[in-house]
């Protein structure tokens, strides 16, 4: 019995499918490729937005009846990937923080260029004033600079706004972009400028977004998860924990900003949780990293973070060997990661940070959509979103090893085609 | 009087003409972006392949009268920047060697890579025995690729052939694709794989690259440089003087490959015979630095090959302060930096070598172009080559701060204007 498809990628050199496990252990038997379910010249059939099947070009065409006027791409010597998941972005900003980049290079500190007006202050001040129009705008470039290397799915954090009408303005807006769009929560990103340098104005802002903001944000029912900068610099795990943990009664998953700077005891809290993610983790401890994996909690590592701000790599491998799951994303963000390109992140995530190639894909694929809670994700199969990739890559191994290229020269986001060319 | 214009680019937020010059000094007030000869609202006019006007968009439609059937382009948020000029790479090549990447993520050296047919023999092997038209393919390929990230010049080494007739066809080749390409005779790569492990084989490949390759390079005119890998793993000052003092008095200028691995005094061999630059410089003396300085050669930097091996980056900080002009460039080529993104060069030039933003611009463009004995390019100025970016940046400031894009939108090359949405 032949299934319809309305779109039919074939004749790739090379299917990379993710549709094996990984396993948990960390041995270098990483390195064996069985886990991408890799498939030479395959072929993808998309009916709508689901996928409705994926194997061998031949075997796939005689599983489906194309429907008239159905849309059919010789993939040639490119690959078929699943649509790319980046799982930690805080890409809904507007103006340019590339002053700020400059005074850090010359050696200014976080205070300096907090009192010359700069950091989160700066994208506060930016978001609140910006229209709808140009907010949506400026996502929507970005989404779009995004997929030209293969991002189909984007988490999107609010916290520029730090009050409760501008940040489920931000939710809205982001959710606005639709399913591609993962809007997560982040109240507690920073204190707002307008309420620093007092205990008073710091407990106020903490009560408000466990309490009012957090009502208003899961009524609004745009968010998917919220985050909370848990972190020297942020906040502490007794600060963030009530907000957390009624967020938890309230349906709300958490996703946590831990230890970029300093171990406070993030992972951990995590971990208590049930969290689905703990991001950053420059600095955490081995007890940090059991408690995750105990507990399931994700590490999303972002290399673009430590690029910009000249720290040390977060070490996956050792992650890996105490069994957590690791992703890597973007962190796009106009302060300390303004990227866009995903693959970099494996490139550095393989040459830096101890990762094999085939965790790589994973973390940029499965893993993300994994602890994004998105099951039909990150992999190809059938019965899956319809989020592809045909990336310009000689195969599976070159991930980390092409710089600059891969981009992609088409993607399919539930099932809608844009050619890149 | 007006000029005849059948191209402009107008209205551009900011345009980047490099018309100043750098400061040889190396203070920080390399901060000074005063060099960079920006324009705000600013405009390029082109007739054919030159670059006849170049100001504010008022003052440049005053000067010129458009021809019939001229192209007008609205640049508004982009930048208007010289074409990208990349001075070192190996970018004729086919085949992947991303098989041998892994094996180095796993911890292989280069002598076990080498026994297992990594290495350069790979590449050399692969181009042998690719046709005239893949290779034309894939050279062709790998510039649009660059261009999309705003290269319009590359200059492109053969040393993947180590055989007279196969280096002659490799010159032949990158001189076909134009003047946008400026070949580089690198005899000098290795000893080529038939003639290896022995003392015999290596003395005859230096007395023949010396000798009959050199005169039959010389007389196919297709080379504009000689360089030579002056480095432990590759030749001696001694074994390369000859080849290069030979090629001085035929009037082939060098450009040497140097301590990428080990200072073996390449830095003072440059010097002594007056070469266009000294690149790598992974490992080099202050010496070295101060005869480069004191004999005008330029330093190529390559963080994309201290990137992939894992080295640390070379440090264009001290260059500057030894009064040595730096430039950057991807080093495309199969095994070290499979990169064509000249952007990420200066990221990495600023993030992690110690260059001044204002320094990183000059690197890729007029230092660039310099170094390749090129005064027409690099530069947006009256009667330059036509060779503009259109770079989708928000100000020059955002060239390290922006990472995956920048991409060009447009670029124009020799007057020729290719878009690239």
């Amino acid at each position: 019995m032949r299934v319809a498809a309305n779109l039919l990628l074939r004749h790739a050199r090379e299917v990379l499918t993710c549709s094996g496990k990984l396993p948990t252990s960390a041995a270098r038997a990483d390195f064996d490729p069985a886990p991408l379910g890799l498939i030479e010249d395959g072929a993808v059939a998309i009916a709508d937005d689901r996928i409705v099947a994926v194997g061998r070009t031949a075997e796939v065409e005689r599983s489906v009846t194309l429907t008239p006027g159905a849309t059919v791409i010789d993939v040639g010597d490119a690959m078929l990937t699943p649509g790319l998941v980046d799982a930690h972005t805080h890409s809904l900003f507007v103006g340019s923080r590339a002053g700020e980049f400059s005074l850090r290079v010359q050696g200014a500190g976080y205070a300096e260029i907090a009192a010359k007006g700069g950091g989160i202050a700066a994208s506060v001040k930016a978001l609140r004033g910006a229209t709808d129009e140009a907010l949506r705008a400026a996502l929507g470039r970005r989404l779009d600079a995004m997929a030209r290397f293969g991002t189909t799915t984007v988490e999107v954090k609010s916290g520029y706004a730090l009050e409760t009408a501008q940040e489920l303005r931000s939710l809205k807006l982001a959710r606005s972009m639709g399913d591609r769009v993962v809007p997560t929560f982040l109240g507690l990103h920073a204190v707002p400028p307008e309420l620093r340098g007092t205990e008073d104005g710091r407990a106020r802002y903490l009560a408000t977004v466990a309490g009012r903001m957090l009502d208003a944000v899961v009524a609004g029912g745009d968010a998917r998860f919220i985050d909370a900068y848990v972190d020297g610099p942020g906040f502490s795990v007794a600060e963030c924990a009530p907000a957390l943990e009624r967020a938890k009664a309230l349906g709300l998953r958490a996703r946590l900003h831990v230890g970029q700077f300093e171990d406070v005891g993030g992972a951990q809290l995590a971990a208590s949780l049930g969290a689905a993610s703990a991001d950053h983790l420059e600095h955490v401890s081995d007890e940090g990293l059991r408690a995750m994996a105990a507990a399931d909690v994700t590490a999303v590592l972002l290399p673009g973070a430590a690029f910009s701000l000249g720290q040390a790599m977060p070490d996956a491998r050792r992650m890996r060997a105490l069994g957590v799951a690791v992703a890597l994303a973007t962190d796009c963000n106009p302060g300390t990661s303004h990227c866009d390109a995903l693959p970099w992140m494996a490139a550095f995530g393989v040459r830096q940070m101890g990762l094999s190639t085939v965790e790589a894909w994973f973390a940029i694929t499965a893993t993300a959509a994994g602890c994004l809670d998105l099951s039909d994700r990150g992999r190809l199969a059938v019965g899956a979103r319809a989020d592809v990739a045909v990336l310009d890559l000689p195969g599976w191994e070159a991930l980390p090893y092409v710089l600059g290229s891969p981009r992609a020269l088409a993607t399919v986001t539930a099932g809608a085609l844009r050619r890149w060319e």
